[in-house]
């Protein structure tokens, strides 16, 4: 059954040689008596003739898109040549051909551009994924991978694995559950990522470990989330931050320059928290363009502008060629704003000389100098909790460069955000939550005991183009500091003793420094071939509702399976 | 905190070299006012001084096993040298040291030798990995997992994912459920195999694929079996038999080469099902040792035996130089084969010129010459069904082969079992099962039509030493003959739709011939390292009783993650 070519592969250097191909009909297009076939492989497309008075002539009229085929022939130069294509000098003159499977008319085309809607494509995944932008975009995602396993390959890391059925933490978010059936009533947890396994394995002494590792969250799902996902999990002994930062810049780095032919700027640039939170409104900066934030409140402070008193924060944003919104326009980002907690959104255009907006009627001479307005600028100015302030014009600023199209094409700026608070109060519940995970070392445990509040992180998170790509930190590897981290997060020693007593017990017999990071192998595939959607970038998908429209997962299942588990289904 | 040296490293060469070190020590002795420190780390140990005029004797007087240190010092050279280290002929004379962790007294010794018991080896298997034989077993299944892997994709096969929340199939073993949120009273399935899914990527047309697949089954557990166990799934399109098989062996010869620098021999030895039944009593024969299987029932037809009479089967083996069994050994060994169903155990000793034992009796000169036993033999035989006679001698060929050490060390042998019945019938549920599993092509179609029982596969097995390490088939690629097959499973319409209806509905659109196989890493990893127990070859693994003992695991969850799931546990 062999093929002596793939369906890209032949040129006017192959002409006049017998080969064997194989492959799906693209088209079939009859013309003056001639058969046209185009061929297609996941490698390309090779175009097949079948003259009029070749014995395979009426089985060649019978044949219909999607059908596979074997054929024989030789290689003959092309009347009108197709510069498009690399095989578009030649044809394949046939000389036998085998039908090896029929193929009903498929519910979607297979082609780049498909207007099917997404529903139909993942109920009919296995011909979505015939699409030569599907077929690139997993190819692309093995690219990836396996560019990034080579670069921990080369610098001497293990690939380990850990297990699926785990135990459920009460830390993080909602874990799938998987019942026992030799324990009725217990159930394990697929795991939120083998944070756990791979401390041990630098407990175990194995110093450099990494995983391709599937993780899952049982939350609801956003467009760039998907309930199970990838990442490559890394873990290193006796290393700081800046060691884990720069192993992961020579694993990026050469994973760009591997499959994109693209060279990242190295060093990545790094940003503080706080500084990320005050000049983008996010942790995750898309520096690719400017428009940062700036603190209006002391130029406004003179100025009796009633919707600014008493805030705690006067933050805005210039939008160079802006003055061209029109008021229904600003109407619509004003919405956006409130939405994402922002109390107003102020603006004031400068055109054509004259100002306007709500905040023209408070600008005096000195105010627009200090301002410093261009002709055709637009300054707009959110008041409120300094939290709140951020969050709203983080979001105008990342709609106002898609709306304007400030954002370059083809470029990717990563920045490392570090120096993280370690907890985070929640009001509701009167206590500390871990801002990464329980397992993060503070910056100074002293602060962790007299000001958690204030505590720092030995914490960092990269961020591409302004997404997140990974996080991760320096763990904690002196048991009494654990205990403090667990009692601060007020958990009690019971359900420390119960979820996380082993680990708090693996600490006392000689750990060393660790460290490492996770990457989300999903999204970095997604930046890298430029596509939208996470789902383009998972074989098998799951719809935003957590179902497998192919599969038609979750299911019922039969009674006497749940009665194995002794489990009942109910309200 | 970056070391210069791992502790396997210097030698005579670096004498003179000041040296930054790091790991676990192994080991503290104070020898005539000297301390003298076994350092440790992945890669070996190295020795260290401290001598008393040393500022830092006084901590090193302090140090103990399992303390983690880093220091620095001076190469010395040492006065009695150690053969058996690569470090053997230096140690370091320390100039700096710290303290980066303190250790408890570990509940297990830090060596490959232990008499630790199992139970106390995975509750703390955090140490347990800190022994260097399991070091060497964790870092071989890194080893052979990246062997296998470089083979495969200088083969050009894909490496893709594919979903861990699948679907409940009712064909195979239990499958672990995993139930659904935001459909109560559904479930998802963890994967028995990628099996459909990897079909999938052969209908979508990316011809090869392969994964380093986790998957799961419910099952009681053997010593060789876990809950979860990863295999190497392939699958490839427009191959035959001969095409798959080859892959492997090409991929297997650059494993054993690589991790072992061993030569298989190529190709591997081909057997037939009906052959390996015939000869071994086994579908997974160990070729490394012969004591075949003997057919009797001619021989002994003229006997007038009573045990025999009527029988289906008469066969048996014999056993060189195995006269010396005692009597009460014999009684033992007749107790295995019953319990392996064999109806009873006849024997025959030839020892100093005369016959013993529960057939000599019946056996004249005539018989004693045809039979031909050499002087110290012992023949056994066993009367019965065809299937339950070759089950048993099975069994006892394998255990007398143990007994008798008859098993050739430090050989690799390897053989393909080919032409499987595709079917089996089940007399209890009046219906036929698959053999390997509903999607395996048959031999000739026509034969699934009109004789089923009859029907071969186009599936082979291969077996190492003794052990299926693997399996797989060309599949059933035509839609018709893929419903013709579940039909004579007896599984209607309803049901195959219900279970399996796109995926039938996935073969009309045009679906290329296509096969594969899946191989038992976990056990090509138990195999290639000599251990006996899966368990060491997996980093994490849970007891027979399917219990996580280090992390307490299945476990009791919140109330609150049940009523999120609508489930209720009870009888």
């Amino acid at each position: 059954m062999s093929h002596t070519h793939h369906n890209n592969a032949l040129t006017l250097s192959e002409l006049g040689q017998q080969v064997r191909l194989k492959g799906w009909v693209q088209k079939v297009r009859n013309l003056g008596g001639l058969v046209f076939i185009d061929l297609r492989d996941r490698h390309g497309i090779t175009q097949l003739v079948v003259k009029p008075e070749n014995p395979h002539y009426e089985a060649a009229l019978k044949i219909k898109n999607e059908y596979v085929i074997t054929i024989e022939g030789t290689v003959i130069e092309r009347e009108s040549k197709n510069k498009n294509l690399p095989t578009g000098d030649i044809e394949v003159d046939v000389s036998g051909l085998t039908v090896l499977s029929t193929a009903a008319n498929p519910p979607l085309i297979i082609a780049d551009q498909t207007d099917a809607l997404e529903e139909v494509r993942l109920r009919y995944r296995y011909l979505d994924l015939r699409r030569p932008v599907m077929q690139r975009y997993m190819i692309m995602r093995h690219d990836i991978t396996q560019a990034i396993r080579t670069a921990l390959l080369n610098e001497g890391y293990y690939e380990f694995e850990t297990p699926m059925l785990g135990k459920s933490t009460p830390e993080g978010a909602r874990d799938y559950l998987v019942p026992s059936r030799l324990y009725p009533g217990q159930f394990y947890a697929l795991p939120q990522s083998p944070q756990i396994y791979k401390q041990l394995f630098m407990v175990a002494g194995f110093e450099k470990y990494f995983q391709v590792a599937r993780c899952f969250r049982d939350e609801d799902l956003r467009a760039d989330r998907q309930p199970e996902f990838t990442q490559i999990d890394i873990e290193a002994s006796f290393v700081d931050e800046t060691d884990v930062q720069a192993l992961v810049e020579r694993v990026l780095s050469h994973t760009f320059k591997t499959v994109l032919k693209h060279e990242l700027t190295m060093p990545f640039a790094r940003m503080t928290y706080a500084d990320a939170m005050r000049d983008y409104g996010t942790d995750k900066p898309d520096t690719r363009y400017d428009m940062l934030l700036k603190d209006y409140s002391a130029l406004f402070a003179g100025c009796d502008i009633p919707l600014f008193k008493d805030k705690q924060a006067i933050k805005g944003l210039v939008l160079e060629a802006g003055a061209t919104l029109t008021r229904k326009q600003i109407d619509q980002l004003t919405e956006l704003v409130k939405k994402h907690h922002g109390e107003a959104l102020a603006w004031l255009k400068y055109e054509g000389g004259a100002l306007s907006g709500s905040l023209a009627r408070f600008i005096d001479q000195t105010m627009q100098d200090k301002l410093g307005l261009k002709d055709g600028d637009i300054l707009f100015v959110v008041p409120g909790s300094e939290a709140d302030v951020a969050q709203s014009l983080g979001v105008l600023r990342e709609t106002l460069a898609r709306m304007f199209d400030l954002i370059p094409k083809d470029v990717y700026h990563v920045v490392w955000i570090t120096d993280w608070p370690l907890l985070e109060y929640n009001e509701e519940d009167g206590r500390y939550y871990a801002k990464h995970h329980p397992f993060t070392a503070p910056a100074d445990p002293d602060m962790l005991k007299h000001d958690p509040a204030q505590a720092l992180a030995k914490a960092y998170d990269i961020v591409l183009n302004g997404h997140e790509i990974g996080g991760g930190s320096i763990r904690i590897h002196d048991q009494a500091i654990q205990k403090l981290m667990f009692k601060t997060l007020g958990l009690d020693d019971h359900e420390v003793k119960r979820r996380f007593g082993f680990f708090v017990d693996a600490l006392k017999y000689g750990t060393p420094p660790h460290g490492g990071i996770a990457l989300g192998l999903d999204r970095i595939v997604m930046l890298m071939t430029h596509t939208e959607n996470i789902k383009d970038v998972v074989a098998f998908p799951k719809t935003q509702s957590a179902k497998d429209l192919m599969m038609q997962s979750p299911d019922s299942v039969d009674e006497d399976q749940l009665e194995a588990l002794k489990i009942k289904v109910g309200e």
